[in-house]
């Protein structure tokens, strides 16, 4: 693991531990405004321009993907761990293009995304996690949500979609699930994608501007866009309860696609590290193995 | 679409259609014994070297993300079409690389891949397409099955899991679901990774020799290579009688990696191409959607 800078000694540059430096305190008040959105936090272990941003990302491609090997290998062997990648934030914020990056660095075969639009008639009719339940990682993957459970106390509570008693509740019902989660082996990191509203302006005209990007507009976005003061409030609402030890919220500037992406390649990395999951012990004679094989030719 | 080499006029090099040439026909005899799995068909289409290998793949990626693109973006209103690539093939014939291989191509938010290992309990519950109707690509997605319905007449076959007239009827019944599928807008695309008996063997001491690797390797692998012969003889039984106007079987030569991914490629790019999925035009006011947001500032 990567060590917070303590001494400053010459010649010792040490990395910024981005868990800590993105992580939301546990129990604080949490007001967005005072972020700001198209901030690079993370002082000499964070990429200065773009350029360097893709590079840092590209030579981190290596050591995740060999980790996520080795966490696939052990799950093969028994070890129950797999890790939950929860990404959140308003429209435009750039869940989509988060999970093609993220994506893209790791073994497909054991990476599981997910998407979360509307629920089912069905789901409808179960408790607000069952569906979430459902579609958790499998071990030794990594499970990458693209919205979530928190949706049901984001546009839940803006648009009233249950009343005001059921959606206060879900808070605590989310941090015992999630409590279960991370007990069950599960290591959860959950990203909110903060945007400001002038870069969301800018996104949405540029999805207007461009015949290829058209289909993903909608003007139903338009009125979202309409409730953004009440979408902050409820996301302060949801990262003020929902910061818990067991699963903490980390707050990605992401008006820069470059830093968000490199942040949260970074906090996977972190978390995988830490985690340190190793190839099993081979549980047969390999001796005998090769010997058959070799006698054969 | 490319087309075949007709004429060869001067500078002007067709491209082979590697449908056409690695389609498995209709209703003939297959003798797996008489298909080179080193070969590199193709002619001047097809790669000479791995450098030309990956290289021709490099330039692949741009237009199958594209297609994948507006696959997925004509799904959002209302076609129905998606495409399935069912990989099949012996121990270490390279599925597991495939997928990797052909899922970095894609963006994975529409790319689904879905591994299927030994049925659960509950699955040997249900007829044996069962499981797989479930795990079927949504509309617009590329779904990715590393192994699917045809272990229930290879395996299945082989070790004898069924009673023989039920793997008997199951040709007749896979080719009646595949024709369900594509008459409801699914292309599929079934490729047979074809190695040597030799050129196992040299994988299966690769993973040996290598702590990285060995996880990867069962005592049981060597069990099965004991049955190559009954495989192979199940194998050809299964392209004879599932290859299908409706969704064909193809051959591909898989002993050299590079070529493997190649074909593959170009297989999914020319079934692509002939779907020529388009950006759906916008079904509301673009302009004043864009005038809204720009008297905002």
């Amino acid at each position: 693991m990567a060590e917070r800078a303590g001494s400053g000694r010459k010649h010792q540059v040490e990395d910024t531990v981005m868990r800590d430096l993105l992580r939301v305190p546990v129990g604080a008040r949490v007001s967005l405004s005072s972020y700001d959105a198209s901030a690079t936090p993370g002082g000499a272990t964070a990429p200065r321009s773009k350029t360097d941003g893709l590079e840092a990302v590209a030579r981190m491609g290596v050591p995740l993907a060999g980790l996520q090997e080795r966490l696939w290998a052990a799950s093969t062997a028994g070890d129950r761990r797999r890790v939950l990648l929860v990404l959140q934030g308003m429209d435009t914020s750039g869940k989509g293009g988060t999970v093609k990056h993220v994506a893209s660095l790791f073994n497909p075969v054991g990476c599981r995304v997910r998407p979360f639009t509307a629920p089912t008639p069905e789901e409808l009719e179960h408790d607000f996690l069952w569906r979430v339940r459902k579609r958790l990682p499998h071990h030794g993957e990594l499970g990458i949500f693209d919205r979530s459970h928190y949706e049901d106390v984001l546009i839940g509570r803006v648009r009233e979609l249950a009343p005001r008693s059921e959606i206060e509740s879900r808070y605590d019902r989310i941090n015992e699930f999630e409590r279960s989660l991370t007990d069950d082996g599960v290591t959860v990191v959950k990203c909110f994608l903060h945007i400001s509203y002038e870069e969301q302006r800018r996104r949405l005209l540029r999805r207007l501007a461009n015949p290829r990007k058209l289909w993903k507009f909608s003007p139903a976005d338009i009125e979202e866009r309409a409730l953004w003061p009440a979408y902050q409030e409820a996301y302060e609402i949801a990262l003020e309860r929902c910061a818990t030890d067991a699963a903490p919220w980390y707050l990605v500037p992401a008006d820069r696609k470059w830093y968000r992406n490199w942040a949260i390649s970074r906090l996977l990395l972190e978390h995988l590290k830490a985690m340190d999951p190793q190839y099993p012990e081979p549980d047969f004679d390999v001796e005998a193995c090769r010997r058959r094989l070799q006698e054969e030719g």
